[in-house]
């Protein structure tokens, strides 16, 4: 986290953070003695759950990021969509599942965060939004991001760099070797059916299409290295 | 708390929040197995400490007041001190007593507080400042909101409101009738030698004073109703 916050602070031109932070909040939650409820990698999330990834998102993480990127000489301002309303949100309708307090992005104030870029300050956003009505919700760090590129792109060129722990889409999950270098459409749809791509990765590639069909010029998925450029290995995402 | 947003967010001048939550952080601490040491009424502030604080003020408490505020259209932004760099801190010096992570407030950044009220928004500060080396502290919220109130004295015309569960500064502890209504520095001097003004109460005139002393034009101590303005008794504090 420390070498990527280095590498981060280092990308000279105006850059937004996203992060999200399951795993330190699984691990405060057992330290709770509350159980975590996961349906398809998502979180369940019903009120002492909202209140933990509330208190290791948008405080724990999100100060601890802003200050350390500070250190690295990046003037960082830690932000959940509460803050200024940058990201207003619902309650995710219930269907089958009831995600509890899970919020589904309604709009981005593109108007405030563009004020920050303009004083050369670089957003950190949490993955805790708000309805408007008082309540908080969780929402998913990727499509916060990509609702963010979205809203961004009438003003700016945005590149979305979606980093996790492998080196980008793989055909064969246990070799990283196996990286596939370029999807598009057609090609998402063949991998779907294929079952290359499945899970986690399906809404994950979802948000990349919806972002590149919404005005964001290029989506890359690597590992966090790639975001120091140098010809890592990593999956371009193409209309 | 949640009449005491609504009452807030009817004040119609610029205004900024600042908030603690160590009653919120002690039993938190108390879910997690980990003990509160308070020294002279302050909190010691160990590693395992800072990170309760972090959770609880920056995390649940700001992020919750943030969204309560936007319920009653009030547009606020939740902030540490590490967000912008608006406080910047060092860690107490060790003297006789080792706080641990605690900050004592060593610049703040008005230019950038400047932009975010010329954008009618209302800053929330919680009691977590850093210290531009990627080091988190906690600090004294009532020293904060003076460092605040001492900055913005030069472009503003500032007062300062602390609230707390006293109608004011009382002779008799007991008796929430003897409001002393109005403290000089000459009757401040008197009351702490009698005794009747003592512990946790002095660093909070101090404060008060040192604000005073620093550009702010009046400085009010009541319970959160004094907000309102409706002739509540109040302590008055006047060079």
């Amino acid at each position: 986290m420390s070498s990527f916050l280095a590498d981060f602070s280092k990308i000279k031109d105006l850059k937004i953070l996203v992060h999200g932070g399951g795993k330190r909040a699984t691990e405060m939650a057992k330290e709770l003695g509350i159980s975590s409820k996961m349906i398809e990698g998502r979180r369940v999330t019903d009120a002492a759950t909202l209140e933990i990834v509330t208190m290791v998102y948008a405080g724990l993480l999100n100060k601890n990021i802003a200050a350390t990127l500070h250190k690295h000489h990046c003037d960082a301002i830690g932000l959940s969509g509460a803050d200024a309303n940058t990201i207003l949100a619902h309650k995710r309708h219930v269907k089958n599942i009831d995600y509890g307090f899970a919020g589904d992005v309604d709009a981005v104030n593109t108007k405030f965060i563009q004020v920050l870029l303009e004083q050369k300050l670089t957003p950190v956003f949490c993955a805790i939004t708000h309805n408007g009505k008082g309540q908080l919700l969780n929402t998913n760090a990727d499509t916060i991001a990509a609702e963010l590129g979205k809203g961004l792109s009438d003003n700016f060129e945005v590149e979305l760099i979606y980093c996790f722990e492998k080196p980008g889409v793989l055909t064969d999950i246990e070799n990283e070797a196996s990286v596939i270098e370029n999807i598009n459409a057609e090609i998402y749809q063949k991998l779907k059916k294929d079952g290359t791509i499945a899970d986690g990765m399906i809404p994950k590639i979802d948000n990349c299409f919806d972002a590149l069909q919404n005005g964001v010029s290029k989506v890359i998925i690597g590992n966090p290295e790639v975001i120091t450029g140098t010809n890592m290995k990593h999956t371009n995402l193409v209309l």
